[in-house]
């Protein structure tokens, strides 16, 4: 999709949970909570509270209100989206309610701006949340087990982003998304997602690539939503195959997001992830001039707890967005 | 949103399981199962071969193939909506992954029709899809418990349904559609889900009237999703109160689909019963000339175990679609 009218990213807004305020991104996050609770009695109270409040806080920053919204397009991983569908009911905007898995904030971002490109809204709020224990517990072990985890998982980010696109404005904007395709390469180990996620990545990559007829140095970064080190690497070999070949330009929010001091093995995942460290690094380091064209990729594992014990493997899905600063350029 | 180039209904199809056959509107659909398994190990691997089929089938009908869809939108109630993001790794079209629980119908034909009339696609393919045995399992009790349901509870109808929709062609047209808002009157029994999602049913049938200017006598029919009797109630005492009164023209896809004589108590739910009922009976009495303006409302009630368990009541979200005759006229 290329969109002529460009939507405008006017505001975004991030908070994360403890271990990401102490990863190297630790200051460009809005707020960093001190507990996985938020003063709530649950973990799933705690992460609406933490998506509702992000969700009021990029309202704010853009000078608007819900009032002003057309629609709300939002997303999680917990089943039947309830952190999403919580929020949606404080907030009383029209709602799209969306499952992309860990892909979620991309999904969001390529919906949303389709709805203004397309002229069927002024404002429209979009964002995904995810969190480290209510993860845990639905995805894999019961959280107080301690179960040890493999060399190749990775950490379940505790974080929401949101951002508002508006139709004019001041702001990065939205030139173009691709809508990936399910692929799975038959890997079954829900101990590496990353791993499973990289085909689609590289899919969508290719395509959107193909489609703008442009080769990977037209980004100034490209970052895929949750692979972690291994996924990356799967990435990078997956594109040499096919003659495209990835620098330094190419990261990963998952890599980004956490230190290999914190013991979180891969790196980080979860729709968390790729929506703080876009809403918080990545749009931030565009403001302030030092990136001026991204390329973000979404990246969803579309499994289950039921379907793994079913003997199905793993499938991937990538949306990407391309960004762009205001001034135009590299 | 009013749809200027108004998608066009290019086919549709319907699969249903063995009791959805038995009931008033068995002979409409395109197959009756025999059994719930249809050959497959498990109920979740027979609702995505049910999803598979029915998307198949309606690409057939269409004589359209797989590579012909720009875009895939679908989602069911299972979580992490693995039924549709089975059926979309077999189908291979760029996938938008969507939960609106059992108003994921109408969220995707609204999507779709926004796709098609915004110029970012020539055809889409939509659907939804339910299973009462998965659904059963997750959602309430083991299966084979036998629990007895309570008299306001409804059936998850198994069965799905897809539509190709397409940028030009005969067939009936989309002309506008309601995004929902989140709504909830504090309704906390999961046993009585028709009146929790009345609310939000009455409230995007309200607005939607007051958008277009219109009474409902506009409509030959107006359908809401799965409310079932009480619910269905609840929608005519709520718009009464706003002085809209509804007459016979009112119907809702949960109380068609199954006679009182089955003992589905308070009539059909899921995904699958707007998308069957719509899909199967609706459109066909319009291509037979009985119907000339439809207002489909899907309908879809917020919650998971895991929110009840933790005290919520039950929100619930309404999606209306305006579908009208090739010819015009009422």
């Amino acid at each position: 999709m290329a969109f002529q009218q460009a939507p405008v990213i006017l505001s975004h807004a991030s908070i994360v949970g403890p271990k990401e305020g102490e990863g190297p991104l630790g200051d460009v996050f809005d707020k960093v909570l001190e507990d996985m609770y938020y003063e709530e009695s649950t973990w799933e109270k705690a992460e609406q509270k933490i998506f509702l409040e992000t969700m009021k806080l990029a309202l704010a920053k853009a000078q608007l209100t819900t009032d002003d919204m057309d629609y709300l397009l939002a997303g999680d991983l917990t089943n039947q989206i309830i952190t999403a569908n919580f929020t949606a009911r404080s907030l009383a905007i029209p709602f799209i309610g969306l499952y992309g898995a860990c892909s979620t904030m991309y999904e969001s971002l390529a919906l949303g701006s389709m709805l203004i490109d397309g002229g069927y809204a002024k404002y429209v709020l979009v964002g995904a949340s995810s969190h480290f224990a209510t993860a845990e517990r639905q995805f894999r072990f019961p959280t107080e087990q301690g179960v040890q985890r493999a060399m190749s998982a990775q950490r379940t980010v505790t974080g929401a982003g949101a951002i508002v696109l508006g139709a004019q404005g001041e702001g990065p904007r939205i030139t173009h998304a691709t809508i990936g395709k399910v692929i799975d390469f038959g890997q079954g180990d829900a101990s590496d997602m990353g791993s499973a996620m990289a085909p689609a990545a590289a899919d969508t990559f290719l395509r959107h690539l193909q489609d703008r007829k442009i080769s990977p140095d037209f980004y100034s970064i490209i970052a895929t939503g949750d692979l972690g080190k291994y996924g990356r690497q799967l990435v990078v070999k997956l594109c040499e195959q096919q003659e495209v070949f990835l620098t330094q330009s190419y990261t990963d929010c998952g890599i980004l997001i956490f230190d290999e001091s914190q013991d979180t093995h891969a790196g980080g995942s979860g729709c968390g992830c790729s929506a703080v460290v876009t809403c918080g690094h990545l749009l931030r380091e565009m403001e302030q001039g030092r990136l001026t064209r991204i390329l973000g990729i979404g990246t969803g594992a579309l499994l289950s707890p039921c379907s793994s014990q079913q003997g199905e493997t793993i499938p991937g899905i990538a949306h990407a967005v391309a960004i762009e600063a205001s001034g135009g350029g590299r």
